[in-house]
């Protein structure tokens, strides 16, 4: 966490900033170890060019933020205390020189905390601080990898626990409370995000919805589900087929499963992180599916069940050791479904980790 | 819908707003009928003094929008397109003769949109929607509170599940899981909050997390949950004890049921809102506990589990019919845990009705 300001200290300097307010639950996570989420109340988070960094959240949270380790000034405010006026106390005892250029999170700060934040460094200039943070947090330490990899074995978990409880005329929402269930036994407080369990027909819409739809021999049955675990998240998908698989399924399978296996194959230091997308379509192409993959092959994850690397065709970044995604290409038909296969993916020193690891041959589950 | 968009149109006509701009998931949905939450990805809600109001989404919601009822003008965007130029160019049709003043959601509109949407109408005064939006949203409608009643009832639900779900040595986290599975399977797909589930001391806490405790003779049993059902949330908070009960737990439990009554008692066209909170508290204080009722009487509910009204000792507006809101005194011991009784409460005409409906009189759960 130390480490983590020192890095962004350096970066200020570098680019002649002297202060960098941060507002997001995952960056001020990914700074102070900390992870909170207190709704309407103001959070944030001050890093000074030249003084001690200052966190500022409700009175109530502090206890347990200086538990997790932030051992810099903080204030904890009273509800019926303006934070802003504290923090402009805090910040004048810096007696700070001169601040030319502030940064700050410009896509999630909300416009009436922007101009408070201005009026506490007027006639300033702005930038954004988070390119950088992006960066900073698409490569992943021991310690974050080791979360990652438990992570990603609750969500096998969940996988293995809703292949248990198919049989016919289940529904998808039945199926779907009891994964929910078995990992909140497990102690998982949070999903990473709604959990998909889609039947026969349903699953050939990429984004479908859970709902009353019964089980029937020969549908698919597509599992997308993840969970947060301390702090971090897991995303995986896997396609079984009921009772009997036709044909056509089987083709629709395979060629997913081939163009999962060769974009695995290239995740590795050193590849062009937009050929991973490109291998996988190039095949699903050549089988006749390429207008039934209509999005991209994965996206970074960590904190955020969506973050950097942009797994995009355009990304001409290269692969390097740490970085976690996922690679999930997928083939949607309206009238027989859809198969989508995905793992959570980190790059080693040599080529890669799976982190999810449910077997991806083709299984008709009886 | 349209009468709603026509209200927000007089009141932009007598505060010579030119634009209202739109972005928060509830407020378009209280205009539009749509329920959406596109994350990253914009979503906007034009509404023009002078023309016909414009939503802006992405391209694979548009379809849902239509079918929700969305008749004016709508642009589905693709992600390869700026939104903020296409919303450009379907402005400029409109010919708005000038724009002097652009309201928008201050509170939840991120620095950067309002950077993007300030540049559509270059020298203009802003000022904020949302105070607007929430003195209509605070006065429900027929077809509003027919779902909150329903929303209630699966809030009833969710705690007779909880209750039938104890037994010596259960966990916390287990009843939860037990909660929201039975929830989900009458197919709620989202909480209002994160459930609360608490034993014994850790009751205590008005924030406590539940977690491993087993669930012993003579400890207190506090829920305190909600579900979103067709957009609109419910909330409700119950007490009991475990097996048996002792003087100091009777006590407490019947001074926060006499505040509770006392409170509902007042609920009705006409009293002061912040009088509902004294009342309690009034009572609390002379049963000697006042300082251990850390928290407000309640708060509004409707689409967000708290918006308006303020439920606040300040709070000098007076009741009126369609307003909706929680009435939760308690009273928080660390050593013998705590006890909050919370119903959603309905101003009538000539009174009020309460939504939830779990029996009050304190259950000793065998």
């Amino acid at each position: 966490m130390r480490n983590r300001i020192n890095e962004l200290s350096n970066w200020m300097e570098e680019q002649q900033i002297d202060v960098v307010f941060l507002n997001s639950t995952e960056n001020v996570f990914y700074l102070t170890d900390f992870h909170t989420d207190p709704h309407e109340r103001l959070m944030g988070l001050f890093i000074f060019q030249q003084a001690e960094p200052l966190f500022i959240l409700p009175g109530m949270e502090k206890q347990q933020a200086i538990e997790a380790g932030w051992s810099s000034e903080i204030i904890g405010y009273a509800d019926h205390e303006d934070p802003w006026n504290l923090a402009k106390e805090a910040i004048e005892k810096r007696e700070l020189t001169e601040v030319n250029k502030v940064a700050f999170e410009q896509e999630t700060l909300p416009y009436r905390r922007s101009q408070s934040l201005l009026t506490l460094f007027p006639n300033t200039q702005v930038t954004s601080a988070e390119d950088k943070l992006h960066y900073m947090r698409v490569i992943k330490d021991q310690s974050e990898i080791e979360i990652m990899r438990r992570a990603a074995k609750m969500a096998d978990y969940g996988v293995n626990v809703g292949v248990d409880a198919l049989h016919e005329d289940v529904t998808e929402m039945e199926v779907l409370a009891k994964i929910e269930y078995e990992l909140k036994k497990k102690g998982i407080r949070e999903m990473s995000f709604s959990t998909m369990v889609l039947f026969g027909e349903k699953s050939g819409h990429p984004h479908g919805n859970p709902g009353d739809r019964k089980l029937k021999p020969g549908d698919f049955v597509l599992f997308d589900l993840g969970v947060v675990l301390d702090g971090y998240t897991s995303d995986i998908t896997r396609t079984f087929v009921y009772q009997h698989a036709s044909d056509a399924q089987k083709s629709l399978y395979d060629t997913v499963l081939q163009a999962q296996l060769a974009s695995l194959e290239a995740s590795k230091p050193g590849t062009r992180i937009g050929d991973l997308d490109k291998i996988a379509r190039d095949i699903i192409t050549e089988a006749g599916f390429g207008d039934r993959f209509p999005h991209r092959i994965g996206h970074g994850l960590g904190i955020n069940v969506h973050e950097f690397p942009s797994m995009s065709h355009l990304n001409n970044d290269k692969l390097q050791e740490g970085m976690t995604y996922t690679i999930e290409p997928g083939i949607y038909d309206p009238s027989i479904g859809g198969v989508r296969i995905e793992d959570d993916v980190l790059i080693t020193k040599d080529g890669h980790e799976t982190l999810t690891s449910i077997p991806k041959e083709l299984q008709i589950i009886k």
